[in-house]
């Protein structure tokens, strides 16, 4: 009997017959009470298809139909060789089988449309580097860099020159496969982008009928994977011949017809999607990674920064940050509670840019991602933000009971208290076990530190850019002054040795 | 004859009779048609004094009264030693004689109120730093950093152990003379806050008609100094006993009394003090230049950023600035067409610091206002902010004709808009003559420029803190590319040779 290790990928097949031309090939898969039926694929190809993602082991016993034809079989689905689909749990990420997931993502949008070459490049980059999650397009790119066309295209053309949606290009299909299982065999989370404007084929100005077609396709293709993500959009905004109630219709497709519930995102240019039933997180294109923490508090999901700008030094603002100001805004972003992701846009004359296509990475962000990496995984669990900051008050004018500045507080209008955040706040994650107190850009020589006086607690001083975790004290409680480099990029971690939550 | 250069200080004096206790002295100063009547003051002494600036070269004469005591005379006005007291004109300043005031501020809070060790150090060190303002308070200053206390105050106590502010203490308002005198010889315009919350003696908590008072007195003893600004306020918003109807009173006495009309401000903590007929210009208060640029938008009066934050490693979010943040604050709100103003905050065992005692300079900051201040002086007038920033557009997708991209931009709500000014913006001042592009913290290796077709053009590529001015392009126009260093801080100066304008 076949086995299938569980979250792998079972296929099973029918010969095509004139008779089954237009219909979609369906399946059922059963084990003990547990039935799934899964919708398949055919079009444009001599089999019909169906694709299933075991959730539970055991002998799973199925039955395909496809028009007339009919199969039937067996499968035992072994231990797990992998964690399974994330999942969305509270404001972070958890693997099916309840394995943590830390978000280290990267974005090579187009990596899968370019030669081989690049392509066994990005790979061999990626099997080096700390990335866990890879954001990539469906459709080519056109854009600054990105003026090569791809060999293969998702669709045939029709007789007027339009894409026909109803003849996928198997090879663009099957070469899709082979780069999703490449991602799979290292360990990256594919966070599939299914439409976007940067076009100039016309994939971004199909008909909506064509849009839920191709959708409806890629859903019963792909579901199967357990590493895929759901990207709806990149810059929904952009995509200016889609309505909001499009992009609505393409979540609540994917929300009713994907069998194993892979997370949903929505990404944004300047303003986050709309709160929906079917958006599992917040997939936020920002600089500042405040507005991130606001989102999280507004949506209660987890916000992946997916754009908080790149490592690079080509001319867009979003593509010119050194390598410092990227790791500030990513080591922001985590202790407000959020993810931020990674891109790098080195000026290249071959155009082979990272962010876009893939190949190498010469940035310095790498290795310091790998240093939070590792710093992340050491703590006990996930953060969760604690917006209180440092707000120095020598005179006491912050004391809550005084009513001036509780009045001073409440007449303070949006713009004011959105300055106060701005300013005046820390970003400090905090857990029962420790308290992550990023301080950004400031360059204190000290910093007093109130820790609980029922307790022994230990102070590490992080160095963001030179990756350095040294002991600042230990066995300590209550108020304790400490010593800082008086530098940039400096964190402080909190850890409970015993005693009370630090949170 | 006594001669007083234009400009000067003429004061002239009465002795005390039991008559006069309790009425203000008065001179009328006159010079062909020009007749300036003046208030003097005697609260506490044993003479009335008026002083007077003169406004205009000549012979003036003047009588003087005091209850019945009466004198008069003549003084010859020579030609001025210096520009004369600072006006707002536009977003800009220029001195009473027409000559350029480029601000160049400092903030020692509390220097007068140090011992004479210290204030002989701080007059030192300005003598030496490129500053020609500073912010300075009447009353001591009490708060971190600030345990000591001053010498004199500016009031004796009454019976009840309160402050009488009709018996102003002579030793204080002597020394302050002296501290304002010394300031005059170094040519830094004294930019006297008049009330401020960080206080443990009292002179925050007054009665409003005892500060009027004080107000009054200040106004009549300090107006005849050429470079006195009055600034009602640090952080308005803090001095809890105080309404804005209050603050109003204080602006509109001066605007009043105050028969030389020197600048008048309000200092805010988060919110900018409302616009007023007598608000001549605004000390702001806050972290973010874009916030200072919009606010110029709003009042169409010059915006000195009178606390950027300062150079330093104390706690406090205000204090611990790295010498490069602050700078790349400073040009960020140059090139938004404001004035940053300059304050430093390394903690010392001795206390003694900049931003409030005064005494020495430690930071790298000094020397790159400097040269800062050289460029500005060398260019051939004030720049205006260009926000049109740098949106990178590589479809087009920004074109104006675009009606998808107007409806965008047409629903961004505020927090878009928001977004877009602090993204996707860069801080560029505009004059005819020039053009300066601050590229942040971008690390570009290469900009395009759209210079004028019709013209030539230089080009040079400053860094704010290697403090370098380098040719890249001379006798350019058109669309031209220029390396730049691809790193943090670098500036573009465009100057016209020839041809159209570049504003």
């Amino acid at each position: 009997m076949k086995e299938i290790a569980k979250y792998g990928m079972m296929e099973i097949s029918l010969p095509r017959t004139s008779q089954t031309q237009e219909i979609i090939p369906e399946a059922t898969f059963t084990l003990g009470n547990q039935r799934v039926r899964v919708r398949g694929f055919s079009e444009n190809e001599d089999r019909g298809r169906v694709r299933f993602m075991p959730m539970a082991e055991g002998e799973w016993r199925y039955e395909m139909t496809w028009g007339e034809e009919k199969t039937q079989g067996a499968f035992l689905c072994a231990p797990a060789a992998c964690h399974g689909p994330v999942r969305a749990e509270g404001c972070h990420f958890r693997y099916d089988d309840g394995a943590r997931f830390l978000p280290i993502g990267t974005t090579c949008y187009a990596w899968i449309h370019q030669e081989e070459q690049v392509i066994a490049d990005t790979l061999k980059t990626l099997e080096a580097a700390p990335f866990n999650k890879l954001r990539m397009c469906i459709f080519p790119k056109s854009m600054m860099y990105n003026q090569n066309d791809p060999a293969f295209y998702p669709f045939e053309k029709n007789a007027a020159g339009g894409w026909d949606v109803s003849k996928p290009d198997p090879r663009y299909w099957t070469h899709l496969d082979g780069c999703l299982q490449a991602l799979e065999r290292l360990g990256v989370e594919a966070d599939i982008i299914l439409f976007h404007p940067y076009d100039r084929w016309g994939f971004s100005q199909m008909a909506q009928r064509d849009n839920l077609a191709y959708l409806d396709y890629a859903v019963r293709r792909l579901s199967a994977y357990h590493h895929v993500w759901w990207a709806l959009s990149n810059e929904y905004e952009f995509s200016f011949k889609k309505t909001l109630a499009d992009w609505d219709q393409f979540g609540e497709l994917i929300a009713r017809e994907d069998p194993y519930h892979h997370l949903i995102s929505a990404h944004n240019w300047i303003t986050p999607y709309p709160k929906r039933p079917w958006l599992t997180h917040v997939s936020y294109q920002g600089a500042n990674p405040r507005d991130a923490f606001q989102i999280r508090v507004e949506y209660e999901l987890p916000v992946l920064v997916d754009e908080i700008g790149y490592e690079g030094d080509i001319e867009p603002f979003w593509g010119s940050l050194s390598g410092f100001e990227f790791m500030h805004r990513v080591w922001t972003a985590t202790a407000f509670g959020c993810y931020a992701a990674h891109g790098e846009t080195f000026h290249r004359e071959d155009e082979v840019l990272w962010w876009s296509k893939g190949g190498k990475l010469y940035g310095q962000a790498p290795a310091r991602l790998l240093f939070l990496k590792e710093i992340l995984e050491s703590l006990p669990g996930p953060m969760e933000p604690s917006c209180l900051g440092v707000v120095q008050d020598p005179n006491g004018l912050f004391d809550s009971a005084n009513p001036f500045i509780l009045n001073i507080l409440k007449n303070t209008n949006e713009k004011g208290q959105k300055k106060i955040l701005e300013e005046q706040t820390l970003p400090i994650g905090v857990h029962p076990d420790y308290k992550l107190i990023y301080q950004e850009r400031a360059a204190r020589s000290l910093m007093t530190l109130q820790l609980p006086q029922n307790g022994k607690y230990r102070v590490e001083i992080i160095d963001i850019w030179e990756m350095t975790r040294k002991l600042s004290a230990e066995n300590v409680h209550g108020e304790i002054r400490v010593g800082l480099p008086g530098k940039e990029g400096i964190a402080l971690l909190i850890t409970r040795l015993s005693g009370d939550p630090l949170n």
